[in-house]
């Protein structure tokens, strides 16, 4: 039976540890706070910002939930640019996709970088492509880390097969895992045989977002798995992840569960990029 | 016996192209201009200027050579300011590394992205790993896909590998790869078993800056090896690639040579940027 890899207690610990940089900011009267933005009533945008809430009062950073009917494209973005330019916010984020009406890359293009706790602007994707300490990493994909760092697989010298090639998960994973010294294959729709490609892998991480396409053929015994999918299965009448647990959990070392695997991790990142991002602009 | 990728006759190619595009832009009264400054007199920058000068000409690109001694850091960066602000000049490019006294960081982020044709800012850096068209990417890592490209090998579904993660060649080739499609591995020192990963692939990029490193054990007989090195072999008193040519030639599909292979494209690739540039600007 394989090592199962679960999120909650990273997650907790690196909740207890943002939570006791808050409180000493917060004795110097700073508030650690985020700027979350949503658009509509998206069943997935609800489920996740029930999770954000959470953390945040975890994690004791305040939290700005502002909602907005996809009537409103314009008071969204006039509001996201009040919460840009307010130096009492520390981290602004808004779901995607946003609706049409609404000019997502002009926002990304706008955000005050030391803001972007989610690493999409420039100077984030920079930093991780160039392995700077510059901007944030994309929340999902440093939760990866945090569950290999957490469980104490290193991924030096280790061969790592990602799955996918988001520009939010797959290719900062990457990078992340090449920083730490992996050897590392990214595969996606146009790869052939992935399957024998992942076979390879000490670390395989999965983040396709289809559901339970990771089976038997795409493992070896003495991997660790990483499923950072989180597909809602009709057939199954549950969420699942993109790697098919009930198969591939006999034949591996170690393994995420989905749910309470990584997305678990994701909103406590988040919380600590903006408390990190407080203590900079407080400096 | 391997077929031989030369680089002459893609940096021929490309360098018509981008000549035509320069007289089109000096009939409107515009003049794509490169500035290139050197600090002391490195024989190896002595020798890529030599290569600039003559590619430029060939262009008809306009190149603003300056030089300075070491002792003048004051006068560099105020120079660079200069052209950096100076509308007629839709290019900048600098030899690295900068001696100490220079603070090169501060260069590259003060440097306006439009005139980063050799692809070092955070924009551009972002674009190359979001496979988006801004920025430029670095041109040694395009000129390796433009070796690919006259040659007609097609990444798509192709297993790539590239030997190196630097930030100037290996990284950017791998995601130049993987946006046409191939599944790319990055190798670097801590790899293990880079040989037999090496093996494994369709298309190799050796990217390490050490002689003669990649040998027999390294490829396959349907292999096309890039070399990107350009090394300068005591021993030999010769030019050599990352490659050994000698030995590898006679056991792969196809082979660039060193000299004469992707850094003969390098320079055709930065007029093809400068001019581009100059289009841009002048929309």
């Amino acid at each position: 039976m394989a090592e199962l890899l679960k999120g909650v207690p990273v997650a907790k610990a690196l909740t207890e540890e943002t939570a006791k940089k808050a409180a000493l900011l917060r004795e110097k009267g700073i508030v650690p706070t985020l700027a979350l933005l949503r658009v509509g009533e998206r069943a997935e945008d609800l489920a996740y910002e029930k999770q954000i809430i959470k953390r945040c009062e975890e994690a004791s950073v305040a939290l700005r939930l502002m909602v907005f009917a996809e009537t409103e494209a314009e008071e969204f973005v006039r509001c996201f640019h009040e919460q840009n330019n307010d130096p009492a916010v520390h981290g602004i984020m808004w779901f995607r996709p946003l609706p049409k009406e609404i000019d997502g890359e002009a926002l990304r293009r706008a955000l005050d970088p030391s803001k972007d706790v989610d690493g999409c602007t420039d100077g984030s994707l920079a930093g991780v492509f160039a392995g700077r300490d510059v901007g944030f990493a994309p929340c999902t994909a440093q939760a990866v880390m945090e569950v290999l760092h957490f469980y104490g697989v290193d991924p030096k010298g280790k061969r790592a097969v990602v799955l996918g090639r988001s520009l939010v998960v797959g290719r900062p994973v990457g990078m992340l895992l090449m920083h730490e010294n992996a050897t590392v294959t990214i595969c996606h729709t146009k790869t052939e045989n992935a399957a024998a490609i992942a076979r390879e892998a000490e670390i395989l991480v999965g983040a396709v977002g289809q559901a339970r396409m990771v089976a038997a053929e795409y493992v070896n015994p003495s991997q660790t798995v990483i499923d950072v999918g989180i597909n809602w299965d009709a057939h199954m009448g549950k969420l699942v992840g993109d790697v098919d647990f009930e198969v591939t959990e006999p034949l591996v070392r170690a393994i995420t569960p989905v749910p309470s695997g990584v997305g678990s991790v994701t909103t406590a990142v988040l919380c600590s990029h903006v408390v990190e991002s407080a203590e900079k602009l407080n400096k």
